[in-house]
C-alpha cells in the first residue's frame, strides 16, 4: 500500500526512463492504485509515436485498475495523435480518480481534466509539482517559449581555460566527468557545435560507452553552426553513426553580425521535433547563443587545474561592464572523478 | 573527565585563535587534565613574545596540575627564547606524562619530548598529528622550506575573469565572500599585490570589519611588488593604517625577466618574521608566483557569473600545453553568500 504521494514520486521516476527518446512528446509516467491501494500497474512514455504512460499502466492492470487512481505526471491528453486519447482509455477502465502533478500547457493535448471530471471522475491536480516540473524541464520550457530548451555545456579548469596555449585540450577533464557527458547527451534530441570546433577538433558527437566505442541505440541529431558551409566533406560529424545536419546561413538566413540566424536555428529545430538541445561550444557559439538570451541552463565540468593561458571557456557573450554580467542560479554541484559539475540555471533579466 | 584523544581535540581548536598574531611562532595549544582526568587548565599562543601555551594553562591550574597530564598540539620548547622553556615548567610543575601531536620541526626548539623524558616524565607522541598539522600548517611549511607559506587568493566568475571588459570588478563576489577575506586575512603575516593591483584598483589591503570601515588591531604587513618603485605617493597602501614594504628591484634583485626576484622577496619575509602570506594578484604577479612553483595553497572565491570577456584571473603561469597544467588537489568547496569557495593545495610535481 502506497500514498498517492509516493506514488507520483515514483511516477516521476518512472517518467525520467523516457528522456531523450520522447521528443517531440513530454516525458511521463503513470501508476495505478487499485481501490485498496495496492500498485496494478505502472508505465512510462518510451519513444515518440509509442504508447503513453497511462496505457502501458492500464494494460497491466487490467481488471484490477477498475475503481482505482491513476497517478499521472502530465495531465492526460485529450486528443488523438498517433495514439488515441488517455482520457477516453482511463474512463473506459473504470479508474475513479485521477492524480496529476502538472497540466499539459499545449494546447492540441490540454483539456484532459476537464474531461475527466465531466465523465464523473474525480481529479486532483498539482501533487508533486515543482518535482514533476523539474523531470520535464526541457519538454514544458520548449513547449512555453516554442524553442528548444538549450543546456550549454563546457569544460574549463579553475581559471576558466578550455585549452592550453598550444591549443591541446585533451584533455581536461577526467574520464568520469566525459563519460557522464554521454549520460548527458543521451537525454537531449540535438547536439549543437559550431563550425570552428569541427574545425579544430573534428569531434564525433555521438552518444557511446567510453569503454568500448559502442554507439547507442539512438543518437541525437548533430548540427554544426556554419555559415558558409565549411564544414569538410570527411569531418567525422559527418559519418553514418547518426543523423547530421549543416546549419548554413543559406538555409536560415543570418542575423545582424552575418552569421547564421540562431533563432530561425532553433525554430527550425523546434519544427523538426528537437525539444532539448546540448549546446557543447565552442566559446564563440556559445557567447552568440548567451548574448542572444537563448540559453536555459548551463553544466560546467572544472577541472582543478590552473593554465593562465589559451582558450577561455566564453568569449563575446554582450557584456561590457560588471552590472551587465550573466547572473547563474547554482542549482546543483557535484563530484564527477576529480572534477566539479556546476548546473545552473540563466537567471533571466526583467526587461 | 575527558580523554587524552578529546582534550587533543579541544588544545587544537584552542591553538587556532593564534592564528595571525603568533608568527614567527606556531599557533600551540595546551590542556592540562589533574590525575583523575579533569581539565584543570588550558591555554594558547596568543602572539609572538607573549606566554607559550603551557605556561598560561600551569598558571591557570596551579597546584591541580601535579601528578597530571600536558595535552599539547606542538612538541614542548626546551630552548630559552624570549621566554624560558616549557620543558623546565612542566617538569617543575610535577606533570606525569605529557601527550603531544606534533613533533617541532624547528632544531632551535626541538628536544622537548627527549627532555621531558631523561626528567622522568611520561611522553606519547603523535596523538591527533593529521589534524594539528592542518591546523599549523602554514607554520609548519614555512619552517620546513625556508619561506612563507604561500595562499594565492582570487576572486572571479564561473568562466574565470576577474574583470568585465572595461575593467570594472566591483563587485564580482558577494558581500560574504568579501568578508571571509577579511578574515582570511587576519590569519596571515603579510598581503602581497603586484604595483598592477596598486595602479588598477588602489586597494587599502587592511583587515577591516566591512559594516563600519573599522580596523582590526593588528594588520598583516602590506607588500607591494613593485620592480621599479611605480607605486604613487599616494596610494592608499601607503596610509597609516597598517605596515607596509615596497619590494622593488633595487632591494631584492631581479629573476632572469628582470622583474623583482620572488624568491629573494620570500626570504626576505622570511627573515622579518613572516610565516604565512596570502597573495592577492593580480593575474600577472600570481602567474609569476605560479611558474616559479613558489604556491603552496589556492583559494579562490567562484561567483555564479559569466563575463565572456575581460581580464583572465591568472596569466602567464609558465603553461605551454595541456600535460603542463598545474594541478590542484580540492580540499574545499563551500558556499559563501552566494559564491562559492575552492581550497586546494598544489600537487607538486615530482623532479
Ligand atoms: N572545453 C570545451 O568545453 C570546448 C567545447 C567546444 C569547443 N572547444 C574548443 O573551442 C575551440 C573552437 O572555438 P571557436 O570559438 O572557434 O568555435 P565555435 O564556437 O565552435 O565556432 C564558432 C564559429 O561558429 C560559426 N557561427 C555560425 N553562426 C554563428 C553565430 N550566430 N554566432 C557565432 N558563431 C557562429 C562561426 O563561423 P562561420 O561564421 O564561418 O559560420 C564561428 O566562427 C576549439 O579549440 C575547441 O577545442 C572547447
Ligand atoms: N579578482 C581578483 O582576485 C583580483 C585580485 C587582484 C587584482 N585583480 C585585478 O588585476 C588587475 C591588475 O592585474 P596585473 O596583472 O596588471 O597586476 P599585478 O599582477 O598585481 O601586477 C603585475 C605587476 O607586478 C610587477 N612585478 C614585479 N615583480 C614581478 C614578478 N617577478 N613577476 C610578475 N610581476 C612582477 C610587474 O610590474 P613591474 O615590472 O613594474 O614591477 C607587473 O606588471 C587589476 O585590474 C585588478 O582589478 C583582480
Amino acid at each position: 500500500m502506497v500514498t498517492e504521494d509516493e506514488a507520483m514520486g515514483r511516477a516521476i521516476a518512472l517518467a525520467a526512463r523516457g528522456l531523450g527518446t520522447t521528443s517531440p512528446n513530454p516525458v511521463v509516467g503513470c501508476l495505478l492504485l487499485s481501490a485498496d491501494g495496492e500498485v496494478v500497474g505502472e508505465g512510462f512514455h518510451a519513444y515518440a509515436g509509442g504508447p503513453h504512460a497511462e496505457i502501458v499502466a492500464l494494460a497491466q492492470a487490467g481488471e484490477r485498475a477498475r475503481g482505482g487512481t491513476a497517478v499521472v505526471t502530465l495531465e492526460p491528453c485529450n486528443h488523438t495523435g498517433r495514439t488515441g486519447p488517455c482520457v477516453k482509455a482511463l474512463v473506459g477502465a473504470g479508474i475513479r480518480r485521477v492524480v496529476i502533478a502538472v497540466d499539459d500547457p499545449n494546447p492540441a493535448a490540454a483539456g484532459g481534466a476537464a474531461a475527466l471530471r465531466e465523465a464523473g471522475v474525480e481529479v486532483a491536480l498539482g501533487v508533486r509539482r515543482a518535482e514533476a516540473e523539474a523531470g520535464n524541464v526541457a519538454w514544458l520550457t520548449a513547449v512555453r517559449r516554442g524553442r528548444p530548451y538549450v543546456t550549454w555545456k563546457f569544460a574549463a579548469t579553475l581559471d576558466g581555460r578550455s585549452a592550453a596555449a598550444d591549443g591541446t585540450s585533451q584533455w581536461i577533464t577526467s574520464g568520469p566527468a566525459r563519460t557522464d557527458v554521454h549520460t548527458l547527451r543521451s537525454t537531449v534530441d540535438a547536439i549543437v557545435v559550431g563550425v570552428g570546433t569541427v574545425l579544430a577538433d573534428d569531434p564525433q558527437l555521438t552518444v557511446r560507452d567510453l569503454r568500448d566505442g559502442s554507439l547507442a541505440i539512438t543518437q541525437p541529431l548533430r548540427v554544426v553552426v556554419d555559415s558558409a558551409g565549411r564544414t569538410p566533406a570527411t569531418a567525422r560529424v559527418r559519418d553514418a553513426s547518426a543523423p547530421t545536419w549543416i546549419a548554413t546561413a543559406a538555409e536560415l538566413g543570418t542575423g545582424p553580425d552575418g552569421r547564421v540566424d540562431l533563432s530561425a536555428l532553433l525554430s527550425t529545430l523546434y519544427a523538426r521535433g528537437v525539444r532539448a538541445v546540448l549546446l557543447e561550444g565552442g566559446p564563440t557559439l556559445a557567447g552568440a547563443f548567451l548574448s542572444a538570451g537563448l540559453v536555459d541552463r548551463v553544466i560546467g565540468y572544472v577541472a582543478p587545474k590552473l593554465l593562465g593561458a589559451g582558450l577561455s571557456a566564453l568569449v563575446d557573450a554582450g557584456v561590457a561592464t560588471i552590472a551587465e554580467a550573466i547572473d547563474l542560479e547554482l542549482t546543483e554541484v557535484v563530484q564527477v572523478g576529480s572534477d566539479l559539475r556546476f548546473t545552473a540555471t540563466l537567471r533571466h533579466k526583467e526587461a
